[in-house]
């Protein structure tokens, strides 16, 4: 059976796996105080070319939005994002739990626009009624987006501007952050995406962790005091060294990146293969998540051969389906899938 | 001056404040367990032709939607409401603030569609990842809506069945009940609100009251325990018999739905005088919000003279307008309007 | 029948009743934006000799802690309280709903001491573990206090120290503050109140209004947003005049203060009779509410003729009861109760 | 360097590793739906003497505290613990965050009683104010306590025993639970705590596991739509076999409580020592936790040698301080601990 539903199938790289059993039985301080934890923060600063941002490490990306929003908005804000973004559909309402509106934007291949931003915001303030409304107290974009489409670097440079001209901050959602800054038509490196954010997040968990996303906020009045409302979500892992022992593990000799690469040289692969048979694309994704058009008919030979993710069904004949590599995808694998489409 | 901004710019109706007068320096227990109290239940359920309903009043309406809507949902549960609903648009997130999402519909002229409730219902469930996401919890709509529009029987008894098939609260926000029921148009009774809704409310604020909902709860298995919500959100009135008396008088001899029909009486002369004077509309109200198309031109006119709300900007000409009346306008300000315009 | 049981039974002072009639018909915007809002703003300004307070209107007092403490808290911050303190107690978790710990401090007749706050805050930035614990935002106090007695000025005075040295804001629950200001053994005005703490709110509701509390923000980095929060918690009266006209006139010639003396001679000459009469009270309180042991057997009497507050029972012959006067209670009467017992 | 500061020092028990290493690269879903939780749910619910049990697998302890009272309670609702109960004290106010109060109760050794709880609910209902006032929704207790100390069966018959009579779930944290299970004077199983509460959870991050909870849910009526209320506390691992991994690993042969055996044999072994050697303890703990009295002057000689947490100062000599031990601590570090007292 093949298993391309998606990018979180198997455990982690072999390389922390090796470091988790040599470590293991170190004693260490919890909760991130560790010389593993400030090894990796120190090694991703350098990474970012960001020499003072605060880094913390956190469990999952559900939680890191929703502990990372919460710690930025007022009582009387709520965050930007698009229509199709991950904490406007898939976090079951976590943010608003928080206390937080999900102010939704339009969407272009997952896409928010630079000029959507600064509308909302310009006509939000124009409307003499606004403070009867939910404030726009900042803005959070994925890279890549749900939909494994990317921003370009003046697209980001835009994003930032605009939100640096309202005074509000932006959040980068990186849960598949190694997928994008590796992708061929990517021209945005991981110290663009620092500098032109104010709070992004390193995801792990998708990128060859067991678990894990590195917050790292270069703006430094921002979240302050992070550590309680890391805490008071529920966030703050006891043996915060894990964390720390795979982010350094993954900072260490380029892994993120070439790991990263290998998903996307699987991704393409794939994608070549099934253009070249004449499938048709939902977006146009140069990254590991790979979303087309598949006619039921064809859809019935994959069965009981192979998983996807079914994202809806297109019309009577067809599906909208989502096919995932990783840093763990086997090129055979891909082979395989290809000969049975 | 002439003023058509809103419909609560005066205080309440003679009749009501007479008897506030009258009653003053009686002696009452707090809280709603007087006696105005109880006699204003008897006669709203006497008028909804609900004899088992509960009623409880509370002093605004923000206040109502968030607490009956947070003493409704789940945790996991979010409300379905038009993308123009008052819940989505002008109550500064105190629904999110209550911890609960506003899951968006299309809207038509301010009202959602019983397909487009049903379809969202039906995908959401079909979505093997819907655990993932927001469940849809209950129904919002508004009548009158915010564009002053209204739900035809046939529409609200589609509206109802959806719900009641799926499993569902409707609730109606009737913060301008009586301007709909009132309406020349208007093919709904009371006793179709009552009998097709879950809850809702009648407005007290905008209909004659000084302030104060009456929230009508028709489905007996809902919000059984309504009393710590209600104070929990700082919505119990200490000297809850200002409420009890206020219904007890607009439910006494039909006052409550004979001002609201002056209201629609001033707002259909407006608008009939403005269409013979050539104005398009942005929405066919047949209630007391009459939303126009009002060039910039003719705006100038009326600098100093009169006052109304400015919804929006449509073009570099023109300006969407709302003029609002109320139980209290005055026939000789409409004719004084007219002319100006 | 005589009623002793709470402060808020009969309507408002007459002299705020006329004037509500006299400018029912008047047109003014609403949300507090109206010339009576400002004219009360100012006097209220003039009262507290701090001419560039904020002053805002609410209409009732769990209202108006719940929307001032999620107005001033971040989300890790709690607010320190009496264990007795009405926040703690009686707002059926307002505070926690609004997603902030009440940290209870031991009382003695309802205060909390300065060493006792001093040495919470001490002990707790000595603990290491602090930042796994709610750290102490502010300091919430009732004056008078739940129990009806008072701070005096050098309390206060160190209180205030104590929060200022700290760095937290002092904030003055001031539910019945004409019933502490008017009472023989205060030694604290209203500009006391005013140049102590960070904000406090003058209660009208219990003091003569029908409804209404006037938050007084004395602290210029403090809630300076606060308009939103309060339209999010549904405590934004849409017809805010009924505000600025009553407070305009609690504080226009003296009437605040004068009919707060009357509730205290009236609870004065009440004690005096029942301390020449026997009974022992419960705490020693120069305000308007009275605690006193109250004999089974003496209880009896009052059955059908007299109503007030049980508290608790005291042991198995007697009660803890109280007796509340107001700016509306009939000397008749008291003599009346005194009669009775 | 000897450490003692905490039972989370180490990584995982060796057996779990290996797995973790053997199972790493096999792909299976997400979200705790693999054959590997599968199994995990049906050795615990054996393990529980409780087939029919619901089982499911958390992060951490605080998350998980969290997620289930959140997931139980309703709005108007407050968890009655213990004044030291973990969730009062060392949760950096999550439950508030989630909108619920934590009523506190007297404690003894960290315990609380039968009777303050019977009387806490009794008196509750017994004022008629109580509307007014949070409602005690389910009882929290933790096993062992935050001291160390354990219930006895007859104890944990009489909570229940009042819980069940009062309509409320009772919940135990067993962040600790093997270390309570396998003291010498422990006279309740597992099944037990499963009989006699509605829902608890078998603590993995103290014991052996890398990370990780077991939530046991007995009362069929409870939590019976947990998996969103997991997800939107950002619960929900991802990889969430590495938690059905570690889990069945600790449920086979008996692993978890032999572990937890080694646990208490080397605290026991380090309490007889320091009671020859004259050492007063806090609390009478026969679990992994012990606290003593340590005077000033010795504890200088554990300065550079040994770790330890420091509870509090106990006077100006002397401090209450914790020594903990755990599934991982070598025997020879407790002789060497002894030498150096």
């Amino acid at each position: 059976m093949l298993h391309f539903d998606c990018d979180y199938m198997e455990g982690a790289h072999p390389l922390i796996l090796e470091r988790l059993v040599r470590t293991n039985m170190e004693q260490t301080p919890g909760y991130g105080l560790d010389p593993y934890c400030e090894s990796a923060r120190e090694r991703i600063r350098q990474a970012c070319g960001c020499t003072d941002a605060a880094v913390h490490f956190l469990v999952g990306g559900t939680q890191t939005n929703a502990t990372v929003i919460d710690g930025i908005l007022r009582p009387w804000e709520g965050v930007l994002a698009a229509q199709t973004g991950h904490i406007n559909v898939h976090e079951a309402g976590a943010i608003e739990a928080g206390g937080h509106k999900v102010i939704t934007l339009p969407q272009d291949d997952g896409k928010v626009s630079p000029d959507d931003v600064d509308h909302y915001i310009t006509t939000f303030y124009a409307d003499p009624t606004y403070p009867h409304m939910t404030a726009p107290g900042m803005l959070y974009i994925s890279y890549p987006t749900e939909y494994g489409t990317l921003y370009t670097l003046s697209e980001l440079e835009a994003l930032s501007g605009v939100c640096r001209r309202h005074g509000i901050p932006l959040y980068i959602d990186g849960a598949r952050l190694g997928y994008g800054l590796a992708a061929d038509t990517a021209d945005v490196t991981l110290a663009d995406i620092a500098r032109l954010s104010d709070v992004f997040y390193i995801g792990g968990t998708k990128v060859g962790a067991l678990f894990g996303e590195a917050v790292v906020v270069t703006n430094p009045r921002l979240l302050t005091n992070f550590f309680p409302v890391i805490k008071q979500h529920g966030a703050l892992l006891a043996k915060g060294r894990l964390l720390g022992i795979q982010f350094d593990t993954l900072f260490t000799d380029g892994l993120y990146l070439r790991i990263s690469r290998h998903a996307v040289d699987m991704a393409m692969k794939l994608r070549d293969g099934l253009l070249r048979k004449g499938y048709r694309f939902f977006t146009n994704s140069p990254t590991n998540q790979q979303l087309l058009f598949l006619p039921r008919s064809r859809r019935a030979k994959l069965d009981g051969r192979a998983t996807f993710d079914t994202w809806f069904p297109y019309d009577d004949d067809t599906d909208i389906v989502r096919f995932a590599t990783s840093w763990a995808t086997r090129e055979a694998d891909v082979d395989a899938l290809l000969e049975l489409l």
